[in-house]
């Protein structure tokens, strides 16, 4: 029995957003509502209207007989900011500070709320790449990569410093720990990554980058190429080892003045939107 | 300006099925559209019927004027049979057997469409329940984890046995590995979870049980409730620490018959909804 037209829209509103940077054929929908090519059209018509209104993302359509449709989720330049707002006022709490000045982050990164929308930021930054995973190191960059690599509908990847027996064969790296100028080593599954890949390394953390460093490295090892690096917060670092990365927050604990933490914005908006128009 | 049915189904559609389990007032959907209580009434029941013929969970509605409606996501019986044998062909795959009789799993646990899935099968068991926070083991577990907390719509929490600076004051229990006998410790970050709360505990793979019983002592100590055990893969073990859990699959790599690797359904199809209708 042929669908009825509201019955489609939130159908295929639902089948898209579960399903990011897919093409979905006119002729799937077709047959799945036993609807003409015709109407399909108008479907998507009305919701590529409503996600660019209201929405979490793009609606794109591709023409022609093997085109179709699909949602790539994304953010406005002012949802954007709004979030990076709402992060930063969380995160600058002086309760937050540790000894070290490290600074506690895991409750925000664990919650679904920001993970949702932190990765969509960051997908929104790789929106016209090609990136066949993401790759982090465990263990507290694992929920960010999982959000973004659920917004990009791809695989992600986990470095560790000491792979367990449930790993199976490594490619292990050495890298040098840019604060304290150790030699530390990092593996990585050799099932888990293809040789080749295009990969968007992801971390919570950034302060001289040498945990970023080795993982760029290894994937240099699987002959990868890093697409780009993104961090939920930097810390101030005069010893930065590397250049080319966006931040959502940037976190200071060493001030001058006295005050224990201060944090702004990163880097992500002036890199991004700036760009853009 | 008013806006159309067309739109205003394929925004709330958007709208609820980014927020799991969170009640929407009336009130507020009639707001952002500038419509009648009356028509988002309407909405509704197509948004239901949709839901429910086709979806990914279900639509309830709370009447009165507090009422409003949510989206529960969850999946039927067909569909969990057809996702957990698919999950079980993938695993029962001879490549996968490492030394010591382990099975490699990280890959199929880093595929967001594998995740979504088993998020929302494990999500199904405790759709009545409240749950304030799942809980699970450094680093493996942290994937489903998180699938599920995102179904659920709330926070989850990681306990390590190797808590960082980065982690501020920790609680810590010792526990029983249930294959070799040992006494180890594991963490959690006493911020993470707040006193009293009603937990979820999620794990990738369950032997004896001994990091499972671990975490459930963990949760005792701050005056928490296990709600439940969920884990995706349980080995065969002869000192079965629990009794009380859900898998979605059986894993036997010691067979007498000299096989290398016996995947099977575990037994959450049976427990969970054959007690159902």
């Amino acid at each position: 029995m042929k669908t009825r037209r509201s019955d489609r829209l939130v159908d295929m509103a639902r089948y898209m957003l579960e399903r990011p940077r897919k093409l979905i054929s006119l002729s799937y929908f077709a047959k799945r509502y036993e609807s003409a090519k015709s109407s399909i059209s108008e479907d998507l018509s009305i919701l590529k209207r409503t996600f660019q209104e209201r929405g979490t993302g793009l609606l794109e359509t591709v023409p022609g007989a093997a085109g179709g449709a699909r949602f790539v989720p994304s953010m406005s330049e002012a949802e954007a900011k709004t979030f990076i707002e709402e992060i930063r006022q969380l995160v600058n709490d002086e309760t937050r500070v540790l000894p070290g000045g490290y600074v506690y982050l895991s409750d925000l990164l664990g919650r679904p709320d920001i993970l949702r929308q932190a990765g969509r930021l960051i997908a929104t930054q790789y929106l016209r790449d090609d990136i066949d995973a993401v790759m982090t190191a465990a263990t507290k960059g694992v929920p960010l990569a999982q959000a973004v690599a659920e917004q990009l509908n791809v695989p992600f990847v986990i470095v560790r410093d000491d792979a367990k027996v449930t790993e199976g064969p490594t490619v292990s790296v050495n890298y040098l720990t840019g604060s304290s100028k150790r030699v530390e080593k990092m593996e990585l599954s050799r099932r888990s990554l293809r040789t080749g890949s295009r990969v968007l390394v992801v971390d919570d953390f950034m302060k001289a980058g040498g945990t970023i460093q080795g993982m760029q490295t290894l994937v240099g090892e699987f002959d990868g190429t890093v697409v780009g690096t993104a961090v939920f917060a930097e810390g101030r670092s005069t010893t930065r080892l590397l250049d080319h990365f966006t931040s959502l927050l940037h976190v200071d604990t060493n001030l001058k003045n006295g005050d224990p933490i201060l944090v702004t914005a990163g880097n992500y908006l002036e890199e991004i939107y700036s760009h853009k128009d």
